[in-house]
């Protein structure tokens, strides 16, 4: 129950640093029957993975997904599932230089001060490339929640002050996908495009909104009065590298509204699910979801690495100059994207077996 | 490792419902030799109690705190620590009226959906009247933290479109006390005075925002990759009743800036603690403290219940106006401080502990 | 995930001392919809309370339990379940004799050593009061258990080195409670009874074996490879004061015997139930249940408590005679009986509910 | 916190199957700065690796480990640590006879009704290959408690009816690898080495009991209630495949004592340890640790492999002959000394942790 897992009853452990022999998680309680192969998990890693587009990082990774267990003839068998990728971009010596140096707003500093030294090579553990792991995870999490009829569909809202018109709803992936920056919107995308190429000339970074939406989520999920279904989902996100902040339904805007105007109506409901004239509240009522659509944005701050010179300190205190140089995302949104859904996929799976046994009627 | 448990070392459990016969807290992991009194914990209580101000709620609630374990002679023992609080205002007959019916944006109908039937006098479970129990927890994390120089105070931001200036810091808890709003700025604090009295006229609610300020975190708090401190911080919030968004650091606004406005440079570093120009950060790096002061914001909905008819439907799908009557709070942000405080300190409780463990050399 | 919160899904924590105000458990995850009552509650803490014959402690506690919470007009709401037991008999001025001194065998120097002071009224934490917590949590899981089919009987094997002939199994629970031993078999029971008495009036202890047969298990419950049935009915068992010894199937006997003498053949198989020639496996093959009865043994060491006069040492290393006075338990075994069957309820309820999400097909 | 999982403090996921492409391991929550390569987990490794000696099963595994993530330069950097030990004798087709029989006493019939189907080659995760994964986790385990001065010795006690001296204990682990049989009493290894001999040669299989000795830990680990220092041991030693019993301290053999005989009286203490004049409380009281040795006593059944045909059914319910034929290992007991080591330095490595927060004056 240490800081690297994730899930109650659907839980996920990932390990691996950036520049070490690779990165992985380990499934534990993961239904047995389900029908899931290699090429399945890779479709999701390759919409995560650098160098897919001139937009984000050139770093040279494959980012082959290999199954080490837990699948027997392509089903899940219900033992643990243990998903691996092995590192191939491992020039490590790039990161001489910051040995003994601290980013500004890296964890350079923080991970020295917790543990007393560091992987220094690539941000070591506190990489984004850890993320990997739980795109290939999310994948598994996905096939499951697929077969319930819950699909999620997550999109960049905004880059810096460039966003969608509000209420803009893609229909499907394709349409998510058909731009390199993950905006469904096209004249947006266009416009954010240009941005980040701007971006990414002047070595600086920016960051962005990424939405989400879920459907076919049946009433009844969420477990009060901390697992909270919106709770879990706000620590799921939270727990990306760089995000910084997350709504649900109306968010902070919904905060400055009255509760006349916040309300929403019922007007239909059945066991499984509610009609209600609006849905201010994403789906989610007391911590558990009404049926209705839940939605969510997630905040992601200008990634902290530069091709800018920033002066800082290093480990003695003192001052130095932190060389920009090496590989570069100047904006994570496009490839966060796929990040974003398999944590919200855990979440949902995770509370979807956890509402199994709430009822004796129903045991 | 239900949903009524918060915490991996510190760890709360909560029980009880609204008009049942009362609620409490289980905390199991509090160090031994910690001095702890009823008074103490009642303190916090009676800024969370209804009816200690025209601005809020009448229901007549006592909120006695009595400790029924885990504390002998006045210190902690080691052993769990059972806080009561008995009910006292159960005027359930109130209720009848809603037995059947669906009230928009509660959690009625979810309820139903998730256990088959409900509890509905006054919410039962999914009454904010449960953050009863962890407002009497969250008072003995405090008291630890305290001993450890770790201070937190929470205050209104803003209530619907009324905000303080940016950057207003109350610099005590008396500052923030001596309104009934609990905004410590004074000309805000009156102005959102009035917009809740004509508010609660009007039989309808608003919302707001409640900013947190930590001071005296040392740096090496937080267990990424998953239980970052402010993913932690972020589950913990919105756990809370009505809470719909959480931001840290430079939170949404940060997101629409550059890399290069984002990034705080160092400029001093200690084993607990570095000195940064700026903290966009919010006092946290890769999820770990780094000794600058933590902060973030708490986004309420405006809550559902208001003295005004409203249509909706009952349990067989009917359609009904639910009538608006009964009490009332139009503004929860006041009495909603000390709960965002406790939970504050779980959190940070909850990893000061954990992080005893992470060096071999600290053992 | 502190020490005193025991399963994962069917969680029960305990809290309280022997002389503090009262004792209780929490119950988080029980389904809704079970029927249950204060009564029902009430016959099993009757079967353990102190003074129900002359074979046990005099302490008077008429152990009357109340619900508290998470129980709504007689039916499980799936909301936390809060059990408390007010403690009646609270003369600590008993025990200032043996403030500063260390009994033999008890648990007081260790509780020192660990948290710096104790409670050391009646043994505080460490006395066997708190098992009636578990008594009455294991109440709610026997009426779980007992919709499903499942039965647990728990009754007194041996005492010292009286024992009921090899194979005898009760056929009912009255059996087992027509005697004030709970040894079913008539001749020895009686045996046992004049042995006790004898062992009362020199205020010396005896030690025992109790057994548990469990019928109507489906086949499927356990999760390996940590969580295996018996590892974790193991633990529940040897989480009783004063037991040492644990044994299932054929136990420490069967480490005696040959393969091929060892060995259950399957004669039929269904998908919840296998017969097999022989249950040398005791119902559990590779940490899950195949349908067959479960049953194992469970070994009480002789209390420590004896109403003579030992020579110990106090807190300052001084020698000194901890004398032997005030209420006195010479078997603890009859009344352990209700403390075992609860205990094992608290494991199946458990791995019953973990088994409900096993299978994609069974979702 | 699924099944997968051992530990609170420092958790141990483990994951493959027998003929799959390999087992492994994470940990998580290891302290940072423990020094520890590959070579010193691999001389745990060879402990336990099949083909080592004439005695016990002739599989080609050299078990060779890699130290896939958490390591830097030989050191611990506090992030998970990766384990992973590749199969190399993968020969699936000597399994095919067994696809659709349910081998007599294996996990083969109760994997199918759990999870619907199995990977039936070896035993797929029911095999003790499954154990060398823990083998490797708990030398790091092992690593950390020599650091703290705490050492497990685990011998082989006694194999069918051949039972080492009463009280004899071995004084060095190179006194018990001395024999094959990793039994450290030179005539008793003999008849030992016999005994397995001549049962190999029959076909047939022998159970027997492992003793471990735990020397050097402090008073103060062990978390009651429910988390007693020998309640997580038993359901260590419970977890490994074939274990049917667990004894500590006096053990069965104590609870045909009377108090006055058991008791143990304390002649000197002190903050960290106790001497007592016995020691049948096995160095812990109240489930706490006392400063005294630890010991206790595993019972393994004879392993249900055979080399001799026997009776069972298939999975359609069809009356079978499962041939004796393949690999055989006539008694795990010499191999299973290494496993018993490993989970007892698990529970140990959990518990020192763990206590390091049980008071308020050692934070």
């Amino acid at each position: 129950m240490a800081g690297n897992q994730f899930g109650k009853l659907f839980t996920v452990t990932t390990f691996g640093e950036s520049h070490g022999y690779g990165i992985g998680a380990i499934i534990d309680g993961c239904p047995a029957g389900l029908e899931i192969n290699e090429e399945e998990i890779q479709v999701e890693l390759d919409r995560r993975k650098p160098g897919q587009s001139k937009l984000v990082t050139q770093r040279k990774e494959g980012d082959i997904v290999s199954i080490q267990s837990g699948i027997f003839e392509g089903i899940t068998t219900g033992t643990p599932i243990s998903l691996f990728i092995k590192n191939e971009d491992q020039k490590s010596r790039d990161y001489d230089h910051i040995k003994n140096q601290y980013r500004p707003s890296h964890a350079d500093y923080t991970y020295d001060a917790k543990y007393g030294f560091r992987d220094y090579r690539g941000g070591g553990r506190s990489s984004a490339r850890e993320t990997a792991a739980r795109v290939a995870a999310g994948a598994i999490a996905k096939k499951i929640l697929k077969a319930k009829g819950i699909e999620i569909l997550a999109f960049v809202n905004s880059v810096k002050d460039i966003s969608i018109p509000n209420g803009y709803l893609p229909s499907s992936r394709e349409e998510i996908d058909a731009s390199p920056t993950r905006c469904p919107h096209k004249e947006t995308a266009e416009k954010i495009e240009q941005l980040i190429l701007k971006t990414r000339k002047e070595g600086n970074s920016v960051g962005g909104i990424i939405s989400t939406h879920i459907t076919g989520v049946p009433a009844g999920l969420g477990e009060p009065v901390f697992d909270r279904l919106h709770a879990d989902l706000g620590k799921a996100m939270l727990s990306i590298n760089a995000v910084q902040g997350f709504e649900y339904g109306s968010g902070f805007d919904g905060c400055r509204k009255t509760g006349l105007e916040n309300n929403d109506a019922f007007t239909e409901v059945s066991g499984t699910e509610a009609q209600t004239k609006t849905n201010n509240s994403g789906g989610i009522q007391g911590g558990i979801s009404n049926g209705q659509p839940i939605y969510f944005k997630v905040g992601f701050k200008p990634t902290a690495t530069l091709m800018i010179d920033q002066e800082s300190v290093d480990q003695t205190g003192e001052q130095v100059v932190v060389k920009g140089k090496g590989r570069h995302d100047p904006c994570v949104l496009p490839r966060a994207v796929p990040i974003v859904e398999a944590m919200a996929a855990l979440v949902l799976c995770d509370h979807f077996l956890r509402s199994r046994t709430n009822r004796m009627n129903q045991l």
